[in-house]
């Protein structure tokens, strides 16, 4: 056995069963691997964006790691926003890297980079492997180190790969959630009690449906309000899960929102800060005087933290309370005429399949389509966790890949496609279910609102020049066609309802250009 | 004034006149700036990839260094692949980052990155601007870096742009060529002299005209051969250009090319290394038995070192020689019957206009067309320098603008121009002459030939699925229309050389997929 098949046979034993990738020569061995040591499932991606996006979205949806393999530093480089992206969503991901033959890295070949500088910015576990007699060692505590919610990556020189090894043992990584932290449970349950108005705010994990189950029973025995995160990785929504609401985007929305509390609790979510800083707008958007209390750090089972909580201020059951997800929106009639955003929003929020997986990567469209969707059919909402756009395509390929039993719905800002539209061939070649809803309105919306906002009204010649997506206007039916995924264009509501459908209904991938 | 307006106010009295860019909220005053500063053109491309490919093409035809501006760690992320084969280029280039507000930073909002860390993969200069005050200074220290040839990286908060000074003194960078050494080529004329058979390996600048004439001299001079690196920045060919060979691809023909030199001079080249390391092969591709000396050393005008070496050897006036480019390789009509790489290459070394850009990122297709195209008019030939695939395209978009009265031609891979197909917009929205020429081969051939050269044949499953693209099969016709760039498909060398002829004809870009 060689090390590639070492490390191929170590990951299919810890239960990694996708491969996302786009190789070159350095990753060879661990190519022919995939082949001679059965169990791993490769899929290509015509851009390594492409594998990282689909591995955020894959183990977004299951909860393990795919494996990703790329070619040195320009493939490391090219998957680094979606990595980011992954990052932020404390996605688990397996990140391999082939380096050049250990002998050969000092010869500065024309593809030579910082490989491990690069991964450094990504990685919470990182490690260049020293010799194959070390690769299913190496393998193993990567997988364990990604299952804690992380990248790990792992740098492996070519001749590691293809080297022989006699003594080929099998290591076998060993994960466990940490165990839950008492005291912390004991001290928040004091301070809410003790506190005037509260906030839980709720991230990560916590926004699966047990979580938020017990985030309404600690509302109901305390009075404290719930909301989550702006951007998060995976939300459970549909009938017996509680609505929350969402923080916003601009700061002062935000400050406006959080200065009603004197105490915020937060569970898998991070200290609400500015996405950007503003002049005369601070960065943290909780003040000296908010008492911020974090509950179920690294490691712990967040429902079963919320649960212990709840219990321990004596909650309701959750089946005893009025279930604040029954409400409804009153809006049930199919809007019609032109299409906007906010039809956009409507038209999904009422279509949408029980079991839906949405991908949200609209920016600016989709507005209000998160309220719209809470009386929706149980779905799963994924968000643009790093801000690095171009997460959308790819990430809805990986959470079909992981889910494939499930619809999934890509809702789609157009500058934001462009950037990782070879996903769409992925989806073709994969015959995935990915409905592609582009969101058409051919500028970058959210630069000419912050160009506003700044005082530049109105914009100059160069300012709009680099906010415009108008001249030429990107045909999104023609290059969708031309990666082999059926597309239609619409312009109003009522054919977006019918083309949704259709779309729905006929298995593979499918992309509605939405002109808005 | 503004920081932001001190940049670019500085950048343009420096001489820069094209800025990339994909902006973001950080980088909005530049934005803004480029508006009230006028001087520098904005030009947008829809990925970072596409910016920092076209400011590579830019620098390597125009010798000055075009300004990339780039949202945050993720902007920059995606720009680095094409940074990378701008450093091996040593492409002048002005990269600035906005980074968030000096203030921001500590709060790990979710665009966070380590951009410095990022950065140092590819700068050869990098500075995080400290203040509004220092903006000038930094920018123009950040091009007179640039101009030896190398990444200057800025990273500029966003606070630092916003900020008004009152001491506004614009600072002019200041940038001339290094005195030549003449020990060097005195040292250079007597290894000349006194060794048995003698290599001129010329890469970057030697490969201008001028360069190639001085090596020309030198081969008549001392009977030493002269041939260029694999890959160069720039070649010029044509009529009173003379021919030089090229380095082989793989390291067993290198090696067998170089091991009848005693000698071997480098001027602008690097000692020959393999482009990978192989099971039995060095990595350095000349022995300890064989003398290697390099003239003209960092930021020496190339050309005049090798005419200085030429005269210092007594060498005849380049206009006495027999001019070796007027050979003839006989090859006179248009090849017809079903297209494939060569008969591709042929058309083209045949039909190319006087003055085209040619760049080549063909990998396997034009195996032929270097020699094929000994024999065309003068032209400028671009290539593919640090490996990292998806360079192409956005190359050909920065010749066209640093360019505009020539036509640009694009020899490129189909699998390496899905890593930066976003440029076809940026080459319809400016009406740039560009014409791509797509080799569909539907496959990752390198890969192919590199499965088989380490013994899988045939391939297994998943190394085929991941080297094919096939299926389903990429339009590029619908793919280029849908960006704006008039396509046609053509499978016979009549046709590819009808519809050459058509594209250069008119103005704009166009596109030929050439079904191989």
């Amino acid at each position: 056995m060689n090390g590639a098949e070492l490390l191929v046979k170590t990951a299919s034993a810890a239960g990694v069963e996708t491969c996302f990738s786009n190789p070159g020569t350095t990753e060879l061995p661990v190519v022919a691997a995939l082949d001679s040591m059965p169990g791993i499932r490769a899929v290509l991606g015509l851009f390594e964006g492409v594998c990282a996006g689909a591995a955020d979205g894959y183990g977004r949806m299951s909860d393990k790691p795919a494996l990703i393999l790329l070619h040195l530093g320009p493939g490391l480089s090219n998957g680094l926003a979606n990595l980011h992206n992954a990052k932020r969503a404390r996605t688990p991901v397996f990140n391999v890297i082939g380096e050049h033959a250990s002998w050969h890295r000092a010869s500065d070949a024309p593809l030579t980079m910082d490989i491990e500088a690069l991964a450094t910015t990504v990685s919470g576990w990182q490690c260049t492997c020293e010799s194959t007699a070390s690769l299913s060692r190496n393998t193993a505590d990567a997988i364990a180190a990604a299952m804690k919610g992380q990248i790990s990556t792992l740098i492996v020189p070519h001749d590691h790969q293809w080297t022989e090894c006699s003594d080929a043992n099998i290591t076998v990584p060993q994960f466990s959630c940490r165990e839950i932290d008492q005291a912390s449970i004991d001290e928040a349950a004091r301070l809410l009690r003790t506190h005037g108005k509260a906030l839980l705010l709720l991230g990560g994990k916590a926004l699966r449906k047990a979580g938020l189950q017990a985030g309404a029973r600690l509302a109901a025995a305390t009075g404290c309000d719930v909301l989550s995160e702006r951007v998060f990785a995976r939300m459970e929504r549909g009938p017996g899960v509680p609505l929350v609401g969402r923080l916003s985007y601009f700061p002062e929305h935000v400050l406006a929102t959080l200065s009603k509390y004197e105490l915020v609790v937060l569970a898998g979510a991070k200290e609400p800060v500015a996405f950007f800083g503003y002049k005369d707008m601070p960065s943290l958007l909780l003040t000296a005087n908010q008492r911020i209390f974090p509950v179920g750090g690294e490691n712990q089972n967040l429902p079963e933290v919320l649960e212990c909580l709840a219990d321990a201020l004596g909650a309701p059951p959750y089946d005893a309370l009025e279930n604040p997800s029954s409400e409804k929106s009153g809006k049930t009639e199919v809007p019609s005429g032109p299409l906007n955003g906010e039809k956009a929003s409507m038209v999904l929020a009422m279509l949408q399949p029980e079991g839906a997986i949405i991908v949200d990567e609209s920016i600016t469209t989709a507005a209000t389509y998160y309220p719209l969707a809470a009386t929706a059919g149980p779905h799963s909402l994924l968000t643009l966790t790093g801000g690095a756009i171009g997460q959308g395509m790819p990430c809805a390929a990986g959470a079909a890949l992981a889910c494939p039993d499930r619809p999934v719905i890509n809702f789609q800002a157009d500058g934001s496609a462009m950037y990782s539209l070879q996903a769409l061939w992925t989806q073709a070649r994969e015959s995935l279910d990915v409905t592609t809803m582009i969101c058409s309105n051919r500028k970058y919306n959210i630069l000419r609102l912050e160009l506003a906002r700044s005082g530049n009204v109105p914009p100059g010649k160069n300012a709009l020049s680099l906010t415009d997506l108008a001249d030429p206007p990107i045909d999104w039916v023609k290059i969708s066609q031309g990666m082999g995924v059926p597309a239609v264009s619409v312009d109003t509501a009522e054919r977006l309802a019918k083309e949704l459908l259709k779309a729905l209904a006929e298995p593979g991938p499918h992309l509605i250009e939405m002109v808005l």
